[in-house]
């Protein structure tokens, strides 16, 4: 086994028996990206000497936590101090933002090493794509927008990474990849130094390699509770089955590994319930899509006052209100979310959590696309915690996530909860063996 | 008349005319501050010779529309490229943020003049109280925590500045300095930049000295609608009356002069409505209390890693959870302020705008209060538009707002709702005359 195969648990508890160095594991995920980068392109700012320089800073001190000397990969909308933070946007190469955003700032505090940025979108939303190749078939997208955290964490190139969601941007990417993908609750780690886009919706992703390693990120922002929520034991766990109203647009082979999932889970003595998504609510992607398009009335001002040549017409067609969006029409979608949100956190009522699609099948082929965001949409419309672990494969052997949905600042649990079922399921695969 | 004394749509129109250069409004403006500066303490940041080259260097170049050359002050929790940002707290002292904030690039872009950093309380939200005095006394707050904001655009420092809501954080200080004040609907103006404490909550706030100014900077935002909302005539115009479930709680002084402006309406023919609050909303402000909270346990923790030593206790508290905030708790908090949301906008059918108290009184003694944000925190938590119209006075002859409170994304209507009450109403004061 490699160094770089080493999930973030692994290393830390190696690093904390002392027989591992920051040092060591850093420059093993340096090797593994000097091996894979061409094919793969994950990353759009890397400074392999600054990275070691951490590392060996790192190991000279205390350490802070169990994150300490474990290498993380931010996606490029997220600010840093020292590497660039570019947006994936002409406007703004080789910018230097200065400052950590929150998110950073956190990780760096605890010991973390910033070991580079990763590709994205350009601003997380539209314009430029980024030119990341998918681990597990060159050819295809791994998703996006967080792109080059997902193929970089399920590449061994980086056990950890950040993103950000604000339609699918991460549990898609997550699904695509083959990693576990989480996204809290809206909110709970401050979006403070990112890029927004929509500020209802946009949400800081997280990336890693076990369930175990998510929790080593809620951790680290503070997200668990004292003491841990007490779960029951699996032969009690009763989770939901939401197919939501959009079933038919998942492929058949999702569809199939799908049921594959429950029949394990089932057959391990986890109580299925399916549930409803009442007609009511069906348009829930539509106004999702209001609530985005109108962030971005406001979100690329800035950018297009200062370079308006430069800016992509993706984002001139929001600041033109392409959508026709009215003060009525927002008023509304934002209501009949709320009301959805009601609505699905009331039908869990006695659920440990929901099992839904990550994403509606296998990643697309190309480049120049980022895949549906279907099963994302209205999860991120909800602000509830969604987790996508590794657990569906395609009759070609291509990840598709299995989603595990929650309400509601129920982030520690629903992180209990993918842990407690991983081990009854198909997690087997790596792109590389 | 004084320079400094013109609003910013005065000061522009004589800039179009070729009859004033930036050059000569932002010189009277220091001069004004270089006056009263010791005695107000509104500013934190503050580099004359700066200023006055940004405004030589705006009159040497076309005109990028009405706030080109004009000088506005910026709340220290806001970042500003060149000034320090140092949220007037001592982990950041002298602090050099390198970037904009979103609200500060727009307006720099428009050729608006970076004046300088206005005071605030501690990260916007409590630790440390700003020095800044009210201009009508000196011995009591100009409310905050946009302080700096409301006292230096109440005493002719300079015309137009920004702050920040999650409480009362603009309308209180807009009241208690008897100057305009408006919180636009949640979102609309990007948060990029600015400290974030509360997300649901946190807002970017306008200071002026007419609503004619908050205009242009809805405009510079483009938060203005094409074509503008029309407005039915004087005598056909309905607005609501509000007074919340906290009536009690203002002072009998409030409680007066605010029948005064309704009457001063009524005879000019404005129909007012009276708007009941349901039972079952009543706690609204208990709810807002839980988000804003709830925030603090996530805002603060990048500070508390890198100097638990430094930080206050006041933000210790709400990281170590002080209110003992559950899961549960913040979903029925978040939910029932939606239910409100839907109320309040519904009982507003055919009504041009909602009238309600900006404050519960006159500004305290002392500086080391802000007063009490009893009728903002509902608004803020229902992320509606609220704009503080300087129309009510004490018997002493301090000022209190007349706060216009309206649905989600009518900003451009509010505006203008406001534009056509003031001259019905006793605006005439000014602390210098």
């Amino acid at each position: 086994m490699h160094l770089w195969q080493l999930t973030a648990t692994q290393a830390s508890q190696r690093m904390a028996r002392g027989e591992l160095t920051s040092l060591a594991y850093t420059a093993a995920c340096l090797e593994r990206i000097a091996a894979r980068e061409p094919a793969l392109q994950a990353w759009a700012h890397l400074d392999p000497e600054a990275a070691l320089a951490q590392a060996r800073a790192r190991d000279q001190v205390p350490r802070r936590g169990p994150l300490h000397g474990i290498p993380v990969g931010f996606k490029d909308v997220i600010r840093t101090r020292d590497l660039p933070t570019s947006f994936n946007s002409p406007l703004y190469t080789g910018h230097q933002a200065g400052e950590d955003a929150h998110s950073v700032a956190v990780l760096r505090s605890l010991g973390a090493v910033v070991l580079g940025k990763t590709q994205t979108l350009e601003f997380a939303c539209g314009g430029q794509f980024p030119p990341t190749r998918n681990p597990w078939n060159l050819s295809r997208t791994p998703g996006g927008s967080s792109s080059g955290s997902g193929a970089a964490v399920a590449d061994g190139m980086v056990p950890l990474a950040l993103g950000t969601q604000t339609g699918g941007s991460t549990i898609r990417p997550a699904a695509f990849c083959g990693v576990y993908g989480m996204k809290p609750t809206w909110g709970r780690i401050p979006f403070d130094g990112i890029k927004s886009f929509a500020p209802h919706l946009d949400t800081v992703g997280l990336f890693a390699r076990s369930a175990d390693d998510l929790r080593l990120l809620l951790q680290a922002y503070a997200l668990c509770d004292q003491p841990a929520p007490e779960l029951a034991p699996l032969g009690e766990l009763r989770l939901g089955v939401c197919r939501t109203p959009l079933w038919d647009q998942a492929e058949p082979q999702a569809q199939a590994a799908f049921e594959v999932a429950l029949q394990q889970l089932g057959q391990a003595g986890v109580r299925l319930k399916e549930l409803a998504w009442a007609d009511e609510h069906a348009n829930i992607n539509v106004w999702q899509d209001d609530i985005m398009q109108d962030g971005g009335r406001s979100a690329f001002w800035q950018e297009m006052l200062a370079q308006p040549d430069q800016l992509h017409a993706d984002f001139k067609a929001k600041l033109n209100n392409h959508l026709g969006l009215t003060p009525e029409r927002m008023r509304a979608s934002l209501d009949a979310v709320a009301r959805a949100r009601m609505a699905f956190e009331q039908s869990m009522d006695g659920l440990d959590a929901v099992l839904t699609l990550s994403a509606p099948g296998v990643a697309p082929l190309g480049l120049q696309t980022q895949g549906m965001a279907t099963f994302n949409r209205l999860w991120t419309a909800l602000q509830v915690p969604c987790l996508s672990i590794p657990a569906l494969w395609s009759p070609d052997g291509l990840p598709m996530g299995l989603q595990l949905v929650s309400r509601r600042y129920e982030d520690h649990r629903l992180v209990e909860v993918a842990e407690r079922l991983a081990p009854l399921l198909d997690l087997r695969k790596t792109p590389w063996n």
